[in-house]
């Protein structure tokens, strides 16, 4: 259960355009990295609340009459990624409920780390939980909250929960957005004409041709109505400590994220490499597509030809069907082929972003020296990953985490390379210009993790589940 | 919304016996025509529930890799009935919720007449519904109930609320039966070997060769676990108003109800009715299939030939597409054709059960008249229906009753009858043994409520609904 | 592969009406006893043919809008029943090819005796096939045909194949419908307006609103065009050789057939069999619904009470799930249901239409007997079935035929009965009037069979399936 | 008709390996980007065959329940794409016929130029088409043939089509590979231990640790069977036109076509392309994903900065859904989106493949400009496209192209660019050794057709299609 709450996320919001939710639509689009396994919108015509979800890419879950039926002037989206088995329907979000006060919905990326508590005293009072997802727990502390104004009750069930979130909230007269004081996930504000958009990163302002104006601030919690935006800060002040990873991986790499462009933060995260960790070589290759910024800076710093020496296969699916006479590097093979008209006789260096268990980067290696590298030196663009993220990225265990119990040299051997640097934890920072403060959570690489998670792991005596769900 | 309360359903439960979701399916199949919209069935291993339900009919919901992972010991099951276009899979029973008790189901059958009423007050108190469908608001009294067994917790809610209900609980490891103080719908009680076994019908118990032990009476609540059976009193005395309904129409003619006969039940008012409502005629038939016990009951007392007139096709599906180029009686047509072979220059008595909008009675005579037939005399099984069910029979409102607001002589111009006739109350009661009390509800006929309806209408500001349900 | 040419089917066309497709669709429905595995529509504009087909119900493989695709002011369609486990969309008919000549579409009710014969000749010029039907031989006769006009080439294909057939034929222009000499299976011309209709029976042009005319007689065959209608009889003359188990089972009771209506026909059935086979005895029950008109038949001869001692469930599907702990009759219990409030005590005569395998009337007596029955006697309304047909009805191996094997003693002996009586060949035609010439098919009760089959059984070398099909 | 049969496909062919058909599935996976539209497998187990096909990406059609069920030691395979709105099921490949002879599948990569022409010839004389696919053309021709064995057949029909083909067919005992004498369409020999494997490019080979042995020669048929590979060479030798656009465009960089490897091919076209037209600039940017190699070579050749100046969506599906209130440069920019952080104020050179219509192009440097670059200058890798494809390439009609009736500097006006430059023919042919020969089509940029077509396009009289199909 505890795994479940773990989840990475896009959402979006639009309000006060006429065709809000296509644009919902649009911007899930292009947050679709941010989560491929389920896809939701909720639109307002001001009386009340329409909602389409469903399971797969936003481009399967959607189509023209659906959003038609999605009418209004207001509409948030979400895209979902979860680890488990359990892709369930009634996980998907937004979550739309109808309580004492109206319909509300709800779409919300990070990871609380107080919901399993909250959520007992919760059911201890009367409450019937839905989900497993502790989005829900804010929902119901909603419900319970004695406030008068829609953002009041949001308000005082923000003051409970602790942990990471970027949220966006609907109602049909009113859109919220909020972030955690602590500012752990991105969302971003922007315009298109009257209207007010916000989206977990400006790709998908770009998409929409909407313009981007600010970050939406840690601790802010933004109102929007047909009486304008408004802007409180009704949390007590925390210190900023936006996930790092986000520029070492996981958001897109035109995207502006925490007021940076990510794909020149990564160039210079390949350039700061290349110093740190020089290599002998004739070229340096990426893992696409991910390691392409990084590989590109290598190339530059260190004065390497830059070569595609992996060829990735987009049409990639989920699954695929593996035959029982093994393949070589199967799993790594349907993504990458490894090049040996490129690759025969060189030094080559490899650069991807982060080494999560090793087995990918050793499919890597044996593949890049089987199709005839001379010699193969694997250079990282993050430090070792040795803790496990709360705050709504997924990774696995910490005791799955390769760099947690091995050394460089004993990962080296693992993966089969004849050299393998990572960047340093003070590199990672090469980015900030000289001066600049540095509010960012690395707890994967450093295991300081800014606030302290009080759910403890429960087993559940009840597991409820559908039959028939897909 | 008021309307959607409004159902007429079938329940059953299994408790004891190892494979207790194929009963509960069978059952379920036996119960069909109480209601073809919705299926579903929870299943129980002791450990936790597991459910399943879709829309559609029992055979159709339900296949054999669905029983088989609906494993356990007991089972409970329900068929759904409504009139709304609403037909929501949310709104689907049983329903499942895990609450700080651990998981519970519960599938209905009846109306409460203050489900808004205590709605409200649990959404002040921060409830959050999930469903329009008042079976929900005794779950929550039960989330919200102190009680420290499920029982006590069921009773607690159950004191609650006000109306007519048959309903059937699981939990992983009990199951629990109540009726009604009034014991306005029916609800059996059978064994096969040493399972328990629970139905709205006794078709349901022959079906699977369960033995018919006796009703469950009104007021009782019966708990079944690994430790047996207990049966409880816990509410007030209540008169005893049954629904007379159903052996004038909604029952199956091979069911035991209220430890009677159906079937001899309507042969008895057909007969009393030929004594009541005379016709000179030549032959006798029935509207089928509800129709055929009273016109053979008619047919017997009266002397006269019985014939099937009408011929019933059995295929009609819900739906059908009609031309622009209208058709004769279509409606009627697609589910019966008159034989003029039959017909022909004969003067015939039609009976039905029931008049209710008077329309398809219209189209009857004239479909009758029209293949030949040279007087058309119409006679009903029951009385005029001039009152709205709100105990779970779907009735129109009171102003479409042609009855409520129409002569029987203005009816028959209406129907273009040349005589109709209309059983009376009193003979309505003629399946009774001399000094055999009477304890039915016959509101429809006479308007007189046993149980007053405290909910108003009230417009819901919210309409919150799925675009892509289904 | 020789079982797949059985099939027992409903055709219909219409010619001349603007809602031609949408009166297809009707007159469908009204077939549907003819055959609910598979259904289907092609429709002309006048240019070109559309077509629709799926497996199900006519209601479940039509909405209006692939009614409203179905567009044209011709139309022809198909339900289709078939007994082997391969059905398969390929086979599902009208079957609709492009040809050199444009298009064509087909639908057979009937059975082709020397189909593989035609086919392996075919096969051996070229010809490739689609489907395991025989009525894909007519369509490549036709397409290897020489003749100018559609109708010649139809002609010049149906006088090589050998067998029974009711077709209709569809191009963009035309209608065509056909006969077999000896007038195997029904086919009737009717009237909507100016639109020509033609349907297996007459219930078809009832439900529509269409006037009957006539039977389309042995070997006629009519050619329906915007320049009217002609009528041709192209083959030598045949003796008339009618199914007569169309009057006993298989034609829907309201229907004319032959220019007889079929309940009338089946009463007297009754009524001789109550002649020839009396009982003593308190009642007579039918098995429903195809023993009803018989039964009633019977008790008015017998003076005997009519009752409904077995009621039937209507929603009975295709496939049902049994439980492994067995049911006593499962199988003819989820259908029928024996009321012990009608059967307790007494002497029953169950009147039904025929005896096939003897495992369901065995079943029926037992329920009957176990539901209080004091003595039970079986009396059929047709002669012992001994023989397989080869015309179009789908009928057991002769071997699993229990009376091909068995005396009438031994067959009361296996059901369990008192008594056992079935009606005499000879009075099987106590329908017909007074010197009214004989001119039926009844090979399944005599083995008399007018056209020898030539089909061999052959093995086939290759099994060629879609994985994927359903 | 005529377009429906230009198509871009990928075959595959696995005889001898027990998990023949989930090779094939994997070689399908590899050969995605050749068509995806549709794809099927055909598998045989030596007695029968079994096929699936589906419309849709090769992980959507397969799933591990149907590959198992295609059983059996060899299998073919086939992706197909197709640009008219007409994706039938009927249409996918590979087909497979029952045929006096037995059962053959058959996969087909090209476009016959004179399928019309044969398909009105064999019409003529009885035979019926079940599809608009010319391939169906090669079954009919092979079952009219006389010879004995399977290859005589398939040598005799493809004695009679002229055009593009690359063929794999399959029967229970034996495969096929066939290539055109002219090699249109590229086609390699492969083994994975004992077994044969024949596919399109040779990444399929790659992903399933297959080794490359060679390409299947012009004319070369080859014919497996348990008794081993024989090679037959029965058609009139013809000069060598392979299609040079798999170079340019078409296949994966990572395959070997016409024993080449295509990224290799693609890069030194970039560095001729920087030689033969120069640009003044800050950075070279590719239009990802095919522009990339060529890029990397115009970078390496003219000293320049390689950046990825725009950033792909690789989540973007078939379609999406436009909003009313119309975005700039919609349909490039939901997958391309320009990097203001990497363009402001910079000259920058843009690499793509080719310009086909010109109005991508324009998007292209209109986002790339708004981005903030100071000037643009495109380069192409290859010549103007002025010809349609008649050998299986989908290109627009002539009158499409804008390079048939507009000038360099009439194109660049209308994308633009400050500046346009295209590859030179002869440029085109710089991967050549020195005093290697010229064996390649290029029609597309010439006019040039190797093989003259006789299909005149007609109108049919006739348009089939299934109302109901997908």
């Amino acid at each position: 259960m505890f795994d479940r709450f773990r989840e990475e996320c896009g959402v979006v919001g639009i309000f006060g355009h006429p065709e809000a939710a296509n644009f919902a639509y649009l911007s899930l689009y292009a947050l679709q990295h941010r989560g491929q396994e389920a896809a939701g919108i909720v639109s307002t015509n001001g009386d009340y609340l329409v909602s389409h979800r469903g399971l797969g890419l936003v481009a399967d879950v959607f189509n023209e009459e659906i959003i038609r039926k999605l009418a209004g002037h207001a509409a948030i989206g979400h895209n979902r990624y979860s680890t488990s088995g359990q892709t369930l329907l009634k996980n998907t979000q937004p979550f739309v409920v109808e309580y004492g006060r109206g319909g509300l919905a709800v779409a919300h990326n990070g990871n609380l780390v107080n919901a399993l508590e909250l959520r007992q005293r919760l059911e201890d009072s009367g409450s019937i939980f839905q989900s497993n997802v502790d989005t829900e727990v804010i929902i119901h502390l909603i419900a319970a909250s004695k406030g008068e104004r829609t953002v009041d009750r949001i308000v005082a069930a923000l003051r409970e929960v602790r942990g990471a979130y970027s949220l966006v909230f609907l109602t049909p007269r009113e859109m919220v957005a909020a972030r955690d004081p602590n500012g752990f996930r991105p969302l971003v504000l922007g315009r298109i004409k009257d209207a007010v958009v916000v989206a977990s990163e400006t790709c998908a302002l770009d998409l929409i041709d909407a313009t981007y104006e600010r970050e939406i601030e840690p601790g802010e919690v933004v109102h929007v109505s047909a009486a304008g935006i408004e802007s409180f800060r009704p949390f007590p002040a925390a210190p900023r400590t936006s996930c790092v990873f986000e520029y070492i991986y996981f958001a897109r790499p035109d995207s502006r994220v925490y007021d940076r462009n990510v794909y020149e933060v990564r160039k210079q995260l390949g350039r700061q490499l290349a110093e740190e960790q020089p290599a002998e070589a004739d070229i340096v290759i990426p893992v696409p597509d991910s390691g392409v910024p990084a590989a590109l800076g290598f190339g530059e710093r260190a004065g390497l030809p830059f070569e595609m020496g992996l060829i990735r296969n987009h049409y990639v699916g989920r699954t695929f069907i593996e035959p029982q006479d093994a393949i070589r590097h199967f799993g790594v093979k349907v993504k990458l082929n490894a090049q040996s008209e490129v690759l025969k006789g060189k030094r080559v260096v490899i650069v991807d972003d982060s080494i999560v268990r090793g087995t990918t980067s050793r499919k890597i290696v044996h593949m890049v020296r089987h199709a005839g590298a001379r010699e193969v030196h694997m250079r990282i663009s993050s430090p070792p990953t040795i803790g496990s993220c709360f705050y709504g990225v997924d990774t696995p265990t910490t005791e799955e985490l390769i760099a947690s119990t091995h050394s460089v040299e004993a990962i080296r051997d693992f993966i089969g390379a004849d050299s393998l640097g990572f960047l340093s934890e003070r590199g990672m920072y090469s980015f900030l210009k000289p001066g600049e403060g540095n509010g960012f959570c690395a707890a994967c690489f450093t295991r300081r993790y800014p606030i302290p998670v009080s759910d403890i792991g429960r087993t559940h005596q009840l597991l409820l589940f559908e039959a028939g769900d897909r």
